[in-house]
């Protein structure tokens, strides 16, 4: 059954290790599409236009704001972050499914204008193995361990506005169940609009009689 | 990860083959429960009190009602047939996931009731196959294959009411979408509340530096 693509949007607490996940998930499965995100900033070394981010100035991405040609968009220290919609439409309409790897309020905004779209939100075994992830970081301040911490205790409250949850403990196993959670989301009806409305008509056709 | 088990609705179109499918699900994984309904009928040779049926009298099956002791019921042929709510609730706190192989109607009332219920649609690969299982059953006249068609022309435009389609064309295959829709479902928020408040009780107490 050829489908469109699931638009996946995927957040979690920092630290929790949703960036390997998706990585993960990109190298291992041949469905997946990582969307690019269009900025403001200055590219760091090694960062290539198109592949890291769109880099794009500060008029084209207002102008970008205004053709609505984003899905959903930030600000962040004085540089604007998005998601272009043309390319991730195109990628859905190919049968790719695309991950958005966001935070919070762009995943519950990317929600409102895609009521299709599965979000899915990433959760440590425990506080304590989460406390434990940042610190072995080795580069993070106790106090900005501590930040984060509260801000995981915030974002646990919009835990119920996502459509699922997993909770990364063994990577293995967290992958299997994403990937199964995206595979499921292919038999959503929404999806399926062009298998459905043929079926219809063929029954239509079978009790008129014409076949 | 313990969770609440799912209820999972599954409808289709008579002849589709979700008989086969749900007593396929529940004899080879055992994370299945299959609900057994209420009814005023009178037991045929056979059926057996608490597995066919539970069996019932007029008066208890209108009090069950009006004690909302009933997830969804319709009465057919002068008789009631209805899904108990004790149990079905039983058996989800429990882990279970209950099966309610429903008509449409009934779907939608569930999902009315529970809205957390993963409500599956079971389509043919196509119409002309469809006509082909019901005239293969050879117990059914043109007629009858004819009204069951227009039925499924008419049931066929609550699809996008439903959570989930799949094709039933081959067995197999069809099993492991459905079991793999179950098992992603095991991932809805409203089932690991208890996992939720556990860990946002541990960031608190993190955070507060109570730990």
């Amino acid at each position: 059954m050829k489908h469109r693509g699931v638009l996946f949007v995927v957040s979690g607490f920092s630290g929790v290790g949703k960036g390997t996940l998706v990585k993960e998930l990109v190298r291992r499965y041949d469905n997946y599409a990582l969307s690019v995100s269009m900025t403001t900033r200055t590219p760091r070394k090694n960062e290539v236009d198109g592949v890291s981010y769109f880099f794009v100035s500060r008029e084209e991405f207002e102008r970008t704001i205004r053709q609505d040609g984003l899905i959903e968009y930030a600000s962040y220290l004085e540089n604007y972050y998005g998601t272009p919609r043309a390319w991730v439409e195109q990628q859905m309409d190919e049968g790719r499914d695309v991950i958005l790897e966001i935070e919070v309020q762009g995943a519950l905004k990317v929600k409102e204008k895609f009521p299709e779209a599965v979000l899915l939100f990433v959760l440590p075994p425990s506080a304590r193995e989460l406390k434990r992830r940042l610190e072995s970081r080795g580069t993070e301040s106790a106090e900005t361990v501590l930040k984060r911490l509260k801000r995981a205790r915030e974002e646990a409250e919009f835990i119920p506005d996502y459509d699922y949850q997993v909770v990364n403990d063994k990577l293995e196993d967290c992958l299997k169940q994403i990937h199964g959670i995206v595979c499921a989301a292919h038999g959503r009806p929404a999806l399926n609009q062009e298998f459905d409305n043929q079926l219809k008509g063929e029954l239509e056709a079978l009790v008129k009689g014409e076949n």
